[in-house]
C-alpha cells in the first residue's frame, strides 16, 4: 500500500525529485487513499482543507454556490488530475472558496494539508507546482465564464450539430473537428475544446471522425 | 532615469534579491517608462505581450469582451500594482486572454516580455512571483464572478444605503463599516470590500466613519 502511494506521488508530483528521502517518506505517510460516493461533497467553505487530491478513478466537480443554493460548475478534475483548491488554505494568494463534489464514485489519494503546507513553505518547487495547478484552474474558470457570460460558440455549435443530424437523418456526424471548424468558420482548437466540453456534459460521444449525439434535448435547449 | 527604474524594480519584485548583478542590470535595461492616455487600450488578444506592467500612477482595468463587444470588468490594477496578464504569453499555464485599458492617464514601467520570459525560464523565483500575481488575479476574478452571477450582497448593500439616506434625509451615512455589517447581519470584511468596490465604481466616497453617496442613480439601478 505504502509502495503504491509513493509510486503514485512520484508520478503526480514533478517536485518529487526535489524532495529528500525523508521528505518523500513523510509525504507518503501523510497521504491516505479515500473513496467518495457519487454526489458526495468533498470540500466546502465550512469544511476546509481536506488537502491536495490526486484523482485515481472517477472525477471531481468544482463549483460556486449562491446563498439561495444555485450552483455554477467551474471546472472538473478528471482521472489522473490534481485538485489543489481542496487545499486552498495553504495557498496565501487564493482568497476565495469553492465547493467540490465527487461527480461519480471516486477514488483519491488525499495528501494532508498540514504536511503539504509545511513542504510548500520550505520548498520552492512544491510552491511552484501548486501555483501552476492553480493557474491551470484559473484558465479553466475563465473559459467557463466566457461560455456562461457570452454564450456564443456553444450555441452556434449546438445549432450546427442539430442542423447536420436533421439534414443527414443520422444520430451521428461523420466529420472531423477540422471539417466542422471549416464549415463554421472557426478554428479546430475551438471546436475540439467545445466538443470535449459537450462530451463531459454527456451531450455527445466522440470517436475518431465521429460525433455521436447522446442527449439531443440538451442540444436543443442550448440552441434556443 | 536608469537609477529610478532599478529602484522601482527592486521595490516591486521580491525576486530582485535572487538575481545576479548582471541580470538586474539587464532587466532594468529592458524596462521602459511609458504613458497611456485615459481609455487607451494597453493589451488585447491581437496585441500580445506588451510585458509586465508596474503601475506608477493611474490605474489599469482588465476585462473580457464578447464577440458583439459587450465588456465585463474582471479587476483593476491600482497605483503600485503589478499587471501580469499583459505578459500572459510568458506563462504556459495561462491559456486565456483578456483586454487591458488605462482607466485614466496612467504611467507604467513596462518590463519587456522577451527578457522577462528568459528570466522566468531560468529562475524559479521569477516564475513563482509571476504565478502568485496570477493567483491574486484569479481571486479577484472569482469575487467579481460571484457578484455578477449571484448578485446578492451588492444589491442588499445598495438597498441598505438607499434606505438609510432616505431615512436620515442626508447625502452621507455616518456609520462605520462595523456598524453597517451589524445592521445587515454580515461581516465587516464583506461590507468593507463591497464599499471599496462601490467607491471604485464612483458610486460612493469613503472617509473615516462616513459613506458619502456620489451616484444615487447607480445605487437605485443596483437595488432593483
Amino acid at each position: 500500500m505504502e509502495q503504491m502511494i509513493s509510486e503514485h506521488l512520484r508520478k503526480s508530483f514533478p517536485f518529487w525529485e526535489n524532495l529528500s528521502a525523508a521528505e518523500r517518506q513523510r509525504l507518503a505517510a501523510n497521504t491516505v487513499a479515500y473513496k467518495y460516493g457519487a454526489g458526495q461533497n468533498v470540500h466546502s467553505a465550512s469544511n476546509q482543507c481536506v488537502g491536495v487530491l490526486l484523482v485515481k478513478a472517477g472525477g471531481l466537480r468544482t463549483y460556486m454556490m449562491s446563498e439561495d443554493g444555485r450552483e455554477i460548475t467551474l471546472y472538473r478534475v478528471p482521472e489522473g488530475g490534481v485538485c489543489i483548491l481542496s487545499a486552498s488554505c495553504v495557498l496565501q494568494n487564493i482568497t476565495f472558496d469553492v465547493y467540490i463534489d465527487a461527480e461519480r464514485d471516486t477514488e483519491v489519494l488525499q495528501v494532508g494539508s498540514a504536511y503539504f503546507s509545511k513542504l510548500l513553505a520550505q520548498n520552492i518547487h512544491v510552491e511552484n507546482f501548486s501555483l501552476k495547478v492553480t493557474a491551470d484552474a484559473f484558465s479553466e474558470v475563465m473559459w467557463t465564464m466566457e461560455q456562461i457570460l457570452f454564450m456564443r460558440f456553444d450555441k452556434r455549435l449546438a445549432i450546427f450539430l442539430l442542423d447536420e443530424i436533421s439534414r443527414t437523418g443520422s444520430g451521428a456526424l461523420h466529420l472531423t473537428h477540422e471539417q466542422i471548424a471549416k464549415y463554421m468558420g472557426s478554428a479546430r482548437e475551438v471546436v475540439s475544446r467545445m466538443l470535449k466540453y459537450f462530451e463531459k456534459e454527456g451531450i455527445v460521444r466522440l470517436a475518431r471522425g465521429t460525433v455521436e449525439m447522446i442527449n439531443k434535448e440538451a442540444l436543443k435547449d442550448m440552441a434556443m
